[in-house]
């Protein structure tokens, strides 16, 4: 069972989506300390904001109510009353206030929430509250085709703790922009701010190294949360807790680019011996988001041309002349010029389901590794229909 | 007749390709004053460079020579040898030194030309010059469905000058680098330094300001060349000259976008009132660029949430709250708030080929309008086939 003492768990549908669950909760009856991520995005949406609010003013959070269907996006002061609405009739129920919940929204932007519906549903939904997540992993979906669940359990000083990644998301999502939802829960004892101490390099590792198409949502968050319900987190474990976050960060984020709207591949890109992490984190992100080189991945198509291409545009200390490429094991560029690699071994390679791709740069000795997808017509009947 | 005093053209198959036609050449026998603007990308080809070097050293050009289906790019020293070694066997058939002709390449990344068969068919390709350019525009196209040429006669100051261009291009199309082949042609007598004066502007405004993919190729040059077989060009006329020539280009670049890899729509993209050109140029290429807006687009969807939320994830000086959006006459956000509009009057609107979207800041009285398709089905099996 992928419980972790301290949180409750449940997700129903309410009528915000034709069929399909849609309204969600996570519930710590006595409290978690916690840390947020949200998006950069210009038109965050009530729900950021109000997130942003919380997390600067309170240190224990006790429910996260989530929908899927709507993203309570581009709506406005009417966005926020309805959040407060939502979180009020949440304390008619559950033993807890305004101030102690968030109200995370995910779906179509620029429609405001049928809040009637949502306020109806809240009865059968804290009724619904149970240890399992799947069933919350499930009503915060949107155009996931599979629920993401990381579960996770470590021993360190003598005790057992539990980790629990859940995540949605798989279209609109791009680094450095803490891109999707994402939960990860524990129940170790940790206070509020070494939470907020740790949490931007566990982003940055993980959700902040994925790219499906290059949108980052207007609604994009990522909750810590510890229910300090087993031992404290001393400054013994600290490191190896941080690690343990950051791994389980890192498969929740993996989760969301295989299932990336559409992607038929999944491809790692690693910038080796760059200038600056930041070019080289640039680079990635312009082969993760050129349609040229991932139509010709979805093709099969060794078109590694492409890729130096995309990256040639790019403002950076890039030297043309020293530059190699592989594909997987393959030499097709050194020095800047192609190599005479069998075409026949780089089609063979390029039918794999997982692609890894290598851009040496022999300017320095950063490096950046991300996770990305391939651009297929799938991708593209999903996001035509999507309404 | 769209003929040029003072320009011979040609084009023919050579065997660069399986069929079609892959060589072209411009030959202009007593030269030309010459401009010229090549692509910013870091791989640019040989032929790019070599473009360069001429443009620094010379004044006066005598021939283009132009293939398709492969682009001597990452090819090396051995690329820039292919080039001289081709200028050198056409100056065999025809009047043109090697510092007289540029060799411009267009088609697959990172293979050699085969130089033998060009050769050979240099005595075909200089036999079959004529006044008319419909084979030059033909043998210089890739994934172009149709050739590209504008024609254009213009009176002034009692003469008639003639105005040519053409253009290939559909895909790898970006803005900021002038990004494809484009060649203006007149006939009217003005000098390569006046030229290389005007190049820059009128390629902002036209050539720099669509976008198909995002992504700039490493060959895209755009050519300025004037014969001087007509009037001297005059500071009385110079000025109406060059809106002339910016006229053409732009109608050349809206060419390249209506012919864009698979697309089904023409969107005009206007962002009004902003704080400076810069960011509302930024703010196009964005939208332009977005694989959420284009299939949505594709999809004749009213799926305005993705417009903003793209501009929304750039750094700049946007305020949320007071953005209008519209959808052709059609006000979907006001004050960054969405509008009631009838959800029928905009999927009326959607199905129109020809699309405009304005976003009005509010900011400034910058603006910057560009011109971008949708993200079509055909575009990934386009660029997935490519080989």
């Amino acid at each position: 069972m992928k419980s972790v003492k301290g949180f409750q768990f449940s997700g129903i549908h309410s009528g915000i989506k034709k069929e399909n669950k849609d309204l969600a909760l996570i519930y710590a009856p006595d409290g978690a300390s916690f840390a947020s991520v949200t998006t950069t995005n210009k038109f965050a949406a009530p729900g950021v904001h109000y997130t942003r609010a919380i997390t600067k003013n309170e240190t224990l959070l006790k429910a996260i109510l989530v929908n899927s269907g709507n993203a309570n996006a581009l709506t406005g002061e009417r966005g926020t009353q309805d959040i407060l609405t939502l979180l009020r009739t949440l304390g008619e129920h559950i033993n807890v206030k305004p101030t102690q919940g968030l109200a995370l929204s995910t779906g179509i932007i620029g429609k405001f929430l049928p809040v009637g519906i949502m306020q109806e549903a809240m009865l059968k939904l804290t009724q619904s509250l149970t240890d399992n997540p799947e069933s919350f992993a499930t009503a915060i979906m949107t155009t996931d085709l599979v629920p993401k669940i990381v579960y996770h359990q470590w021993e360190s000083e003598g005790e057992t703790f539990s980790i629990l990644g859940i995540a949605k998301g798989s279209g609109m999502i791009q680094p450095n922009m803490a891109t999707m939802f994402s939960f990860i829960l524990t129940d170790a004892t940790i206070d509020s701010s070494t939470l907020r101490q740790m949490i931007p390099d566990i982003a940055d590792k993980s959700f902040n190294a994925i790219s499906v198409d290059g949108d980052a949502s207007t609604n994009d968050s990522f909750l810590l949360l510890a229910s300090n319900k087993k031992a404290q987190i001393t400054a013994k474990n600290l490191a190896d807790f941080q690690t343990e976050l950051t791994n389980v960060a890192i498969q929740l984020a993996q989760k969301i680019v295989r299932d990336g709207e559409g992607a038929t591949k999944f491809v790692e890109v690693r910038i080796l011996c760059a200038k600056t992490v930041s070019e080289a984190r640039k680079m990635f992100q312009a082969i993760a988001t050129s349609p040229l080189v991932k139509t010709a991945w979805f093709g099969q198509n060794p078109n590694f041309g492409r890729i130096l291409c995309t990256i040639g545009k790019l403002d950076t200390s890039l030297d043309p002349e020293i530059v190699d490429l592989q594909l997987g094991p393959h030499y097709v560029v050194k020095q800047g010029a192609a190599v005479d690699t069998p075409k026949s071994l780089l089609d063979t390679y390029m039918q794999q389901p997982d692609l890894c791709i290598t851009v040496t740069l022999h300017q320095g000795d950063a490096c950046f590794t991300g996770w990305t997808t391939d651009l297929s017509y799938d991708y593209v009947k999903i996001n035509a229909e999507y309404n």
